[in-house]
């Protein structure tokens, strides 16, 4: 059975799954034969994968013509099926390793580009990650659910078809508990969440502005880690992305679209890396994320990997960004 | 001139160049031609480069002799010649672009392997890596001194040549402020280091040790971030990188050689990452730090860059990693 280990120092936690993988053949990830016959995400294809979780035709007489499909990875190393079981070794913690682990696969071409999307196909995409965010909620042991987007080898993708993963944990991974600590802490003194603070002054500045409707908007945040990075916030104050209606999730599909195009338009479609930031669990057996609701604000994390080296720089914690965002937001307002 | 910006969520620091570069031809950072002729690392070419800042050969007839040499980046986006002037415009904070980034080269051969350098070539670098942190810190206004060599695409190297990086900030990186609270948080309950803790128990169990000698030891650490993960740290206390003789450094050459060959024989050169965390500047201005010579105790993590994935899951703070640091050790441990 796999672990989620604490590391004792930095008190970070690391799921490590000894059994499931025990020999460097594992390394080679993508796929050397990556073609439509032999994809697993292709229509046709589907008893490659497990059973569907969800798919946009659920309800309709012909399931077999989805747009999006939802399905657990095939070597899950977390599983909902484990108890915690939390225990300590010395100085080591270390628990089973709990959670979940799902593909969603979008649209039924292997190869093809956002710019080739509908709005309706993105809107089920994004339907998925709030039905699957809901559904894995309801497990309260889960304190999160990733939901995270790659494009192209540089940003880690194993195959051409297009897909997003959907991993949902005991913990809440580092990355989000430093926004929550640093959103709780202006909360604390201003009592207004800094997500809100922040888009109000974007949009009264206007220079880092990308595009926005009714709903949302998006920009390039005033400390941009990559060139050409972009968040997208709904405009109204929301913790919780599974509150989105199916209409509002329509503008959000617009959104995204929009951003996507402009990104592709001015960086000619680079690897690309989305990861939605939405508050923990809130049904979760701890409180400690009690006061979420009020200061926390979900967003989307849009970033093209341009860089080769940024590896080195998402580990270290220190960014050096060659491309101011006002620049990088001026290139992506400009009509292609 | 560049802008240091503080994330008003997180608080994380980004250094902003936007004058250097404004247009996208940066981004293509791999050389075309990464031959030996044009090589700005490659002995002969010197002039390509600004002029030595530090060389082995330093006080000797022949400088041009060198077998590692230091100088400062061609494009330096954190400079020594400005003032900090820290301000504030709404809810951003930034200051400008102080700090330093200097380039190491090691060895006069441009595609060279590190199971073919001498001992004494790899102490030599040890010895750059000492001296420059030590002058760096000589600024009281820089507050960390990161030292990271990096070798291949994937980790993010841009030239065959074998170099490492020293990057100077006025702010300590997030991930080693990530470790000093942790260390200090266990050091407050405990009054022992964490380090020293965790490293006594890895050398009682063994089944993570990979080497050791007199000075030093090196393990897979306990929560692994990436398959064959290794650190190395001094077997006494020490915060701080810069103590170290020029005889012990001679047997740290020796470990940084045995993990080096180990690494590359199991894995069969794999792109490597090794970041070097020493204390922060324990002369520079702020107070902030003055339990770290108790608390924090440096060390070396040498990271194979194996999967492709490990972008986002650096990006988010949650890593999953398929081998056991048990089995990796395992494999390390064994003479080929």
């Amino acid at each position: 059975m796999s672990e989620i280990r604490r590391d004792p120092i930095t008190t970070r936690w690391v799921a490590i799954a000894p059994e499931i993988i025990d020999d460097l053949s594992f390394f080679p990830s993508l796929r050397e034969d990556d073609s439509a016959s032999s994809c697993p995400f292709c229509p046709g294809n589907e008893a490659l994968t497990p059973a569907s979780l969800w798919t946009d035709r659920m309800e309709a007489e012909r399931p077999d013509e989805w747009h999006v499909r939802v399905f657990p990875n095939r070597t899950p190393i977390l599983q909902t099926e484990v108890a915690e079981n939390p225990q300590g070794k010395g100085v080591f913690d270390f628990m089973n390793g709990l959670g979940a682990h799902e593909v969603v696969v979008h649209g039924r071409e292997h190869t093809s580009h956002l710019s080739e999307f509908t709005r309706g196909q993105i809107a089920a995409g994004l339907r998925a990650y709030r039905d699957r965010m809901a559904d894995l909620s309801g497990d309260r042991r889960l304190h999160y659910v990733m939901v995270h987007y790659d494009r192209g080898r540089r940003a880690g993708a194993a195959l051409a078809h297009p897909y997003s993963q959907i991993v949902a944990t005991p913990k809440v991974p580092a990355a989000v508990e430093e926004e929550l600590n640093g959103a709780r802490s202006y909360y604390l003194i201003k009592e207004r969440c800094v997500f809100c603070d922040v888009l109000t002054e974007e949009l009264r500045m206007g220079t880092r502005m990308v595009v926005e409707n009714e709903f949302y908007a998006a920009f390039c945040p005033f400390a941009s880690r990559s060139p050409y990075e972009v968040w997208l916030l709904p405009k109204m104050h929301q913790s919780d992305y599974t509150s989105q209606t199916d209409t509002q999730l329509e503008h959000l599909a617009e959104t995204v679209q929009s951003i996507a195009t402009k990104i592709d338009s001015v960086l000619g479609e680079p690897a690309l890396h989305m990861a939605l930031h939405s508050s923990p669990n809130l049904k979760a057996k701890s409180d400690n994320w009690r006061s979420v609701p009020q200061d926390f604000h979900w967003h989307m994390e849009f970033i093209p990997r341009v860089l080769e080296r940024a590896a080195f720089e998402w580990g270290i914690g220190f960014h050096i960004n060659p491309v101011a965002p006002e620049k990088a937001a001026q290139a992506l307002r400009t009509p292609h």
